[in-house]
């Protein structure tokens, strides 16, 4: 009899972290007059690179470029995210100081620049930006050359010569003036592709056609100058106001422009998407005109420190001669390239900056240096030379894709640039993944168009030929040729067709269902739940796109976007060949602490798991092996103890299984020889393995000697209504005990013989479903009756073993206390635990759970990235508890989470021993678990 | 869009509770020389009546007689509980100082007896008894007549001058001694009916045939010497061991016997049953014997203070002239009345004690009063008249039945025995509940044996004509008949059916099945999961107990116990008629501080709520008006609701039902003017209310103006793996906000029309299944709506109402402090908390529960008692961090714990504003919240 455990230990009380909570509902306060306003320009700032929350990232940078690397930045001033604030909080209005420190700040430049904002003779011309604290390319609002009115352009023509330029810089502000401050003022919101700058645009157009001109430049002065007249009338009889011919209320106008399009909708959308919170806020910065358009010594560029595209660690850029920025952008022009580094196919023809204005790409080259250097970072920046002299208009930390990433973070690691720890930061988890899937040439992609969309639920690309039934997916593989095995929805039956197609596609199910759960685990690409897709498995059609597609067909899936493609595209490699990945990897193992293991379940997982650096299994199901190859007859004698009719023919068939199981367990751990493998007990969906054929039922009953009504009266009575929360896991193990000892026995008959064999082995054995501590006192009885059956008949010394739980019932993350008295090691088994904790069926959420998301009721989809809150709160508790009852408690995590960057970091914060996930995330977790480590050091570093 | 909370609160330590924790592990170690011997006799005692822990209930309650009351008392003493745990931790052996402490106290006996133990002329015979802390009638050992020996049997006769009695009294102890202790030393352990003391007992027999006597007394004393030497013979034979002669080895043996018997089969599973400790151990008393059967001025009885039957304040008991106490209990002679008013119908003739003997009845009879102004209880006595000496053996509270507890605790009141809070503690809530329910007479239940048994999933009685289906159950209910339902399993569609029976038999599913919850909230007696029927629905027969029944034929359920018996039983009158019990009830509301509110889903039942006390509704379920009667055109409509294709064909669904809604709202809420009415948001298992049968779907389909397949198509995609996790409760309301607005109308419209009507309503709105608050925060808004719009077009001032949330889901209860910041109320929804806690799904733990319970693994079925240590903690939790946010925060349960004694007490403790539980429990509930208040009440003044 299992001895009783206290009756009634009192519940406990955690302490709240009020400020945390309570900080969801502070509102901005602006308490003490603020300084609203930062001036920079002439080697002076009164801002840095630091004060990104106030001034913005681009601002900041500005401010740095000019105050502390006095660079060449034309003059100007930024106002802070704290007016944006302000701004929405206060009905659209300004703090009172502002319209004054503005002023006083284009003093600051009039004095630098030796110009007037709105004079006659000299007038100077600004441009107003947005810039919020993270890049936000979504509400990005620019207005240049503000300060052209009526009055001012004489002098302009008069200063510059050049009527045309003018006037080009004339119709320019209007164009982008009317659109972006106009229109919006006016409460219009055009569709795509309609409203006053398409109006515009298409005059613009119809003029160069009149004129025969394909190029802006090549207008004359007297032709734009009409333009601009006619723009004028457009605009007042479009938008029922006339443009404004006054320097300063242009300039508020575009001031407000930019702190409204700070809540325009593509900008809310865009912060919803990279959970960028909404009180944040933009800044402006109003900075001196320079312009590259002025004539054949003029130019624009956009350059970056390091090839962004493969990481090599030479200057990177184009240019454009006589031009302003957004012709760069437009790609009407072919920019032609910085230096030799930056030739391509269409540009390798084209002069170089270097060579066009070797002083000036010398200078711009020293300053990239300088920047690098100073950033510890690569960096993009923008340029203009105006009449052959440089100046900076911006920078930032450059974007790169994966290969880029990693080749970079070793780079300067290799040049002392930067630490370890910065370097593994260098790398996004995405970026890191880049690098490990096969991928469609984004080229071909970018032509193609998708015939149908679905869930991504498993990332990568796969392009191969149609089939639709298991079979004869693997028969194709066979045949050496692609599959994509296309199903209604999957099941276990369909597992070694899935393995052998390269991709699949369902009409149903969601992001967890049993495709999708698998493809993951396999890292295969898979998009689920395409419902538009019309299939008819008798005659192995499938319509989409309207095309009706037979087996054999090509198809091309990206399983990252959830798209399907006709016909066979171009596929990039998969990054197993990159050459730096171990280089990488190895680096991240140098930083990282926790311990990263791997769920296997077969051989060949074991030994894929040991190529991607695991450090263990921290998961091996036995009941895998009734999925996998060769899985016929152990599924078959599966079959025959779940339906035994009493316990006589259930230990038959328990003893019959027996030889396959100790195969599978012991091959799995010669594979890991010398590292931890936690074997799970068997937790079987029941009658998920009843089966559904006819003949297959047939069979079933006749190896158990029933008759077919007996043999479905039984099958029915496995039948559950809630079967995840049915008789399952431990639940087996305690109504059926010779099951859990003819596990036991298989495990540590496996052991003794590898022992015997000089291999490393020293199994873990876990016990799934674990409510109650007292499950566990009643396994672990069978479990040392096992061992000490296997050790008495092997005659070996020294097998050690341990027995530990998976925590996945709120009850025993709540009773940590108590059941790590009797548990070597506790393993989360959060999918489980974050259906019972909120109440979700993983596979029944498609009904609710995108409403919830779309309506902002959850942040996220809690199988996807761990609820930190809700199920973390349970987690940290069982942690502390089960540490507290036994200080050296080894804690995991497996299941899908465990190769969760996020979730790995709150692992790595909760003090885990170690995160196991699948073999093909192993890098991601060991990514995932530096990161979390160098930000400690990083930290302490700081204090 | 809905405000974003916190992103990542981190989650919350609570503070171990060690010390309850750490004792369960703790090892009793007694560490200073104890004293293990207490000794009582002639008007003294070292022990009294609160060393219950020390002595067992009958040593205490000896020593508080002999030595606080002085009352004649045979003389003797009691070794401690703490030697039979010494017993059991030390393989089987005792304290070494307890021989001789045995020793001196034999003495001391001898002392006041001037008898000597084994003396030859003036032996000394005593008595063995066990006497546990607790009552444990499954392991009661007794041994009586010890110390007659070949030597001591001469001077014994010598002394009594009865040759007849002393060998009479000795072949009492060779058969007790040979089988109590014997045959237990032996290791045997013979089957029911087998073993010594049945061929010893077979043997007497066999003598008293041959001398053809009935009455043992009647058998001459030569006779029972021979029979004596032949018992000694046979016992030797049987048992190879040789009857012992030396009176020390009979006591020892004795003792040691009632030691072994602690951890006997029959004592443990006792335990297991009432929870009584394991490790408490029995105090064994040894008593000098007294005899009432010395001739006839000898007796022996049993009384009580008052009538334990129906509690009535007389004296009550009945004896038997010249007799040993096991003649009362055997059953052969008819006991004789000790008073008039203990007299029935199979003694009224027999002369009563008051009569026979007045002085001792006297004496006896201001004993009794003395020791009930003592005890301030109902005792149970036992005596015996020795030559006319009264001497008492026994005396402890006296069992009774449920009338006779609310009678004595009336009366006690009434009398100033006992203050109201004890009385409250008299009465258990199953003796309260023997009041509520109507029951088969125990005496026609006696004589009748069961056909079948099942699960006794709804208490009382009742007896009537068996039906197969709903329509026939109406039928005979509308004739004035009653009806037993017997269906394989119920569903939704047999709830009028259910309704109009008298009892329900189900031949599927558990004590959560649908029929056992449908019955346990009305009170109504149901046994289901007797898997013995065989039912034949077409032919309308039942086969039971060999017999086959059909419509019309009678046979009586006892829904308490399970059992179904053949014909109808008499059945005795349902307490609602007992005078006592609105007194008592009262007695109970003036003790306890929380409220008792009632689960109530109709008018009727709202009414019937009001009439068992309930001060409100804790809960009301919309859906519920789906299955009650009237419900055919709702319910159809409601299928149209949950079959719609789109949101105009659900919106205009929702819109038709409406006025069914609103009707059934009001009509409860005025039912229950005055007080509280919580109506809980529509939580409908959508699938469950597709209809099965084919008329009712094409009926459905056609009104919805669809294709069968369609339909089909519609209904299958209703279906879940987990319904219990799946598209329920407050998710249906984010994903269709119409169905809340909705119901929140009808909910204010009620309220509207009935505050112009001058009653009182102040509704509460409560949001079911909620995870998190932001799904409150969502539905707040609708609900807000709702209630503008109602009370814009109504023109009502100060309507009130409120919104809070079921708590029922693990993440609710973890982040409580956060939901409380939207919430006016929390009520604990323990079915589906325990269901998610647990991982357990109430319709499928009848595969493997059974056997937790078996182990031991779990105490009790957490559906039926609250899991005070796992769902307790996190309720704990929840009430502390919700009343931190909200520290007037309402709190409740609803529930089936809402009417469990247990639970009950449990919400008491944690503070709960109320209870909520069906209707026909809230009596219980309101004795239940008593007796918690109470406890607390008579704990502070002991302090």
């Amino acid at each position: 009899m299992v001895k009783k455990t206290v009756k009634k230990a009192a519940a406990k009380k955690p302490a709240a972290k009020k400020t945390v909570k309570k900080a969801a509902v502070k509102k901005t306060v602006l308490k003490k007059p603020a300084k609203y306003v930062y001036s920079f320009g002439a080697g002076k700032a009164e801002g840095n690179g630091k004060m990104k929350e106030l001034l913005g990232g681009k601002g900041a940078n500005l401010a740095e470029m000019a105050g502390q690397l006095k660079l060449p930045v034309p003059p100007g001033f930024t106002i802070t995210t704290e007016v944006c604030t302000y701004y929405w909080n206060n009905k659209r209005t300004y703090p009172k100081t502002l319209k004054a420190d503005v002023e006083t700040s284009l003093k600051k430049i009039e004095k630098i620049t030796k110009k007037e904002f709105g004079s006659v003779k000299n007038p100077l011309l600004v441009s107003v930006r947005s810039g919020a604290r993270a890049s936000m390319p979504g509400m990005m609002e620019t207005i240049l050359n503000i300060g052209l009115t009526e009055k001012t352009i004489p002098g302009m023509i008069e200063k510059t010569g050049d009527a045309r330029f003018v006037y080009d810089a004339y119709r320019r502000l209007i164009m982008m003036y009317s659109d972006v401050v106009m229109e919006k003022a006016a409460g219009i919101e055009p569709k795509d592709g309609e409203g006053i700058r398409k109006v515009l645009d298409s005059m613009l157009g119809d003029l160069k056609k009149k004129l025969g001109v394909t190029d802006d430049t090549h207008i004359p002065a007297e032709e734009l100058k009409k333009l601009c007249a006619e723009f004028k009338a457009t605009v007042k009889k479009v938008l029922k106001k006339e443009f404004p011919d006054n320097p300063m209320e242009q300039l508020w106008g575009a001031i407000g422009a930019v702190f409204a399009s700070w809540n325009g909708k593509r900008a809310i959308a865009y912060r919803n998407i990279e959970n960028i919170p909404h009180d944040w806020g933009t800044a402006v910065n109003v900075q001196t005109m320079v312009f590259g358009n002025m004539g054949d010594t003029s130019a624009t560029g956009v350059a970056f420190t390091r090839n962004p595209g493969n990481g090599d660690s030479h200057f990177y850029g184009e240019y454009l001669i006589n031009a302003q920025g957004e012709d760069v952008v437009a790609g009407i022009r072919t920019p032609s390239p910085m230096n030799r580094w930056s030739a391509n196919a269409h540009s390798a023809h084209l002069p170089t900056l270097e060579k066009v204005m070797p002083k000036v790409y010398k200078e711009l080259d020293a300053i990239q240096k300088k920047l690098e250097k100073h950033f510890h970072d690569m960096l993009d920046i923008e340029f203009t030379i105006e009449h052959g002299t440089l100046w900076m208009l911006q920078c930032r930390v450059g974007k790169r894709n994966g290969t880029a990433a990693v080749q970079m973070a070793l780079d300067m690691v290799k040049e002392r640039l930067i630490s370890k720890e910065e370097a593994v930061l260098r790398v996004t988890p995405a970026q890191l993944g880049e690098l490990l899937l096969p991928a469609i040439d984004p080229k071909a992609e970018a032509q193609a168009k998708p015939i149908a969309k679905g869930l991504p639920a498993g990332p990568g690309g796969a392009s191969g030929l149609v089939v639709f039934n298991s079979d004869d997916a693997i028969k194709l593989q066979a045949a050496g040729q692609n599959a994509i095995l296309i199903r209604e929805e999957t099941n276990p039956e369909d597992i070694e067709g899935m393995r052998a197609a390269a991709g699949i596609l369902t009409q149903r199910g969601g992001m967890t269902s049993h495709a999708a759960l698998v493809a993951r685990g396999w890292g295969k690409c898979c998009i689920v739940g395409c419902s538009e897709l019309e299939l008819d498995n008798a005659k192995k059609t499938v319509k989409m796109g309207g095309k009706t597609y037979k087996e054999g067909d090509s198809i091309t899936l990206n399983g990252t976007k959830g798209w399907v493609y006709d016909g066979a595209l171009k596929m990039l490699a998969a990054g197993e060949g990159n050459k730096n990945l171990a280089k990488f990897l190895s680096l991240c193992d140098s930083v990282r602490t926790m311990k990263v293991r791997a769920n296997a379940d077969t051989e060949d997982d074991a030994k894929n798991a040991r190529k991607f650096g695991a450090e263990g299994i921290g998961l091996f199901r036995i009941e895998h092996m009734f999925y996998g190859k060769n899985s016929e007859k152990p599924l078959f004698i599966l079959r025959k103890m779940i339906l035994a009719g009493n316990e006589d023919e259930r230990k038959a068939a328990v003893n019959e299984l027996f030889p396959f199981m100790k195969k599978e367990i012991k091959a799995t751990m010669k594979a890991m020889a010398g590292f931890g493998v936690t074997v799970r007990l068997m937790d079987p969906p029941l009658h998920e393995f009843v089966p559904t054929l006819p003949q297959k039922q047939e069979e079933l009953a006749k190896a158990l000697g029933i008759s077919m009504d007996v043999f479905k009266e039984r099958a029915a009575g496995l039948h559950e209504v809630n079967p995840m929360m049915g008789h399952r896991g431990i639940r087996l193990g305690v109504t059926y005990p010779e099951i859990t000892y003819m596990q036991s026995k298989a495990i540590f008959e496996s052991a003794a013989e590898l022992l015997k064999e000089k291999v490393k082995a020293a199994p873990e054995v876990m016990i799934p479903l674990t409510c109650d501590v007292n499950e566990i006192i009643a396994q672990k009885k069978i479990i040392r009756q096992a061992y000490e059956d296997v050790v008495k008949a092997a005659k070996v010394k020294n097998l050690q073993f341990s027995v530990g739980t998976m925590i996945e019932i709120p009850r025993a993350a709540v009773l940590a206390y108590e059941v790590a008295g009797e548990a070597d090691f506790f393993s989360f088994g959060t999918n489980d635990l974050t259906q019972m904790t909120f109440g979700f069926s993983r596979d029944d959420i498609g009904s609710f759970l995108p409403e919830y998301l779309k309506q902002g009721i959850l942040e996220a989809d809690p199988f996807q990235t761990l609820d930190q809150r809700g199920v973390g709160m349970l987690i940290e508790h069982a942690v502390a508890e089960g540490r507290e009852a036994k200080p050296n408690l080894k804690v995991g995590i497996c299941g899908e989470h465990g190769g969760d960057p996020e979730s790995v970091e709150f692992c790595h914060r909760e003090g885990f021993t170690y995160v196991s996930c699948s073999a093909f995330r192993v890098p991601i977790a060991r990514l995932a678990a530096a990161q979390a480590a160098a930000k400690d050091v990083l930290a302490r570093k700081r204090k």
